[in-house]
């Protein structure tokens, strides 16, 4: 089975309409050695979604039990729970996974705590002006959503201090191969290789 | 003109017989934006090389006055000086270019010390069977010689632990392609862009 040595979390975030979805799709279409973090949730699976593909469905309780004993983070969005299982993240890493989690700012700064050796990546529109472009696009966005979204969009570039890299996305073809860049480098770094690697080649 | 928006030092490390070589020539032909650092010598130029493209050349009394004033790093071998100059990397790092440094460990500590943010690559064998069967192959190396290349490979490989990457020169192909994804993943590293880089994807 294919398997990398050392696998570890990639976070991934960066404001709506910075095509971050496109660009993480794409990215685990070019990689089988990464799956995408599955979330749990208390709504009701829609028409074709399935248990353990889309999401993990559990009632209410349950996720309550979860978020004290499992949850590294977890958000409240119309009335439903969703939230990443800790017990998801490291089956996938002790198979050998790297495990991609497309999340936003508050909830990476708790992934990073709980996986000190996550990657933390954020995608960036090329200019402000190219995002409100994109979001106004969307055509389904309100006058006020589209400024709620842009303010958000705002403080969270402000907030992007705190990942490892940046990754503009002005061409995809060029951020798709930085995104997959940064994943292949990250496997070399000296800090993530163990001992035995070391004494292989010693030997 | 092209150019790199945040050009940083590449060392480049690796014992005799692991490939070194080879992968940073093609790295050198695959990325325009990075240039090899010149050495300044002492040695008399051989036919065919010219000065500032092979070496610099210099005379001993030039080469003890760079010493004091702009050597990183310097190594006398079989009575000549060899060395790099902190002006010519600064000046080509100035100009929006990548410097690469094919370098031993006591150099390469040197020029972290003057870049703190060079990038430092390790090169290895895949094992340490393969990197004496490559030396033996050479053909031109006396039982002792190998001997000698031997245990300062091991001494080397075993003080990579400072080094932010390792890439095991297993397939030269795919050592080519990590190490081109060291290149690419730290261009986007967060730390080194400015804030006129963030300022203009506020605005």
């Amino acid at each position: 089975m294919l398997r990398t040595s050392n696998p570890f979390p990639i976070v991934v975030s960066g404001p709506s309409g910075a095509g971050k979805t496109t660009l993480v799709d794409r990215l685990l279409i070019a990689d089988p050695l990464i799956r995408r973090s599955i979330s749990t949730t208390t709504r009701a699976p829609r028409p074709g979604e399935q248990e353990g593909h889309d999401y993990f469905f559990v009632d209410r309780r349950e996720f309550e039990r979860l978020k004290v004993s499992d949850m590294i983070e977890w958000a409240e969005v119309h009335g439903e729970y969703y939230g990443t299982r800790r017990a998801f993240v490291v089956s996938q890493l002790t198979s050998g996974r790297d495990v991609l989690l497309n999340i936003d700012i508050q909830g990476a700064d708790k992934v990073k705590r709980v996986f000190p050796g996550a990657v933390m990546v954020f995608i960036l529109p090329p200019s402000f002006a190219d995002l409100e472009r994109r979001l106004r696009g969307r055509g389904d966005v309100s006058a006020e959503d589209l400024q709620v979204r842009l303010a958000n969009a705002r403080a969270e570039i402000n907030a992007s201090i705190r990942y490892d890299y940046v990754v503009v996305n002005d061409d995809i073809e060029r951020a798709g191969g930085e995104l997959r860049a940064v994943v292949a480098a990250e496997r070399c770094r000296r800090a993530r290789k163990t001992q035995e690697f070391i004494d292989r080649v010693t030997r």
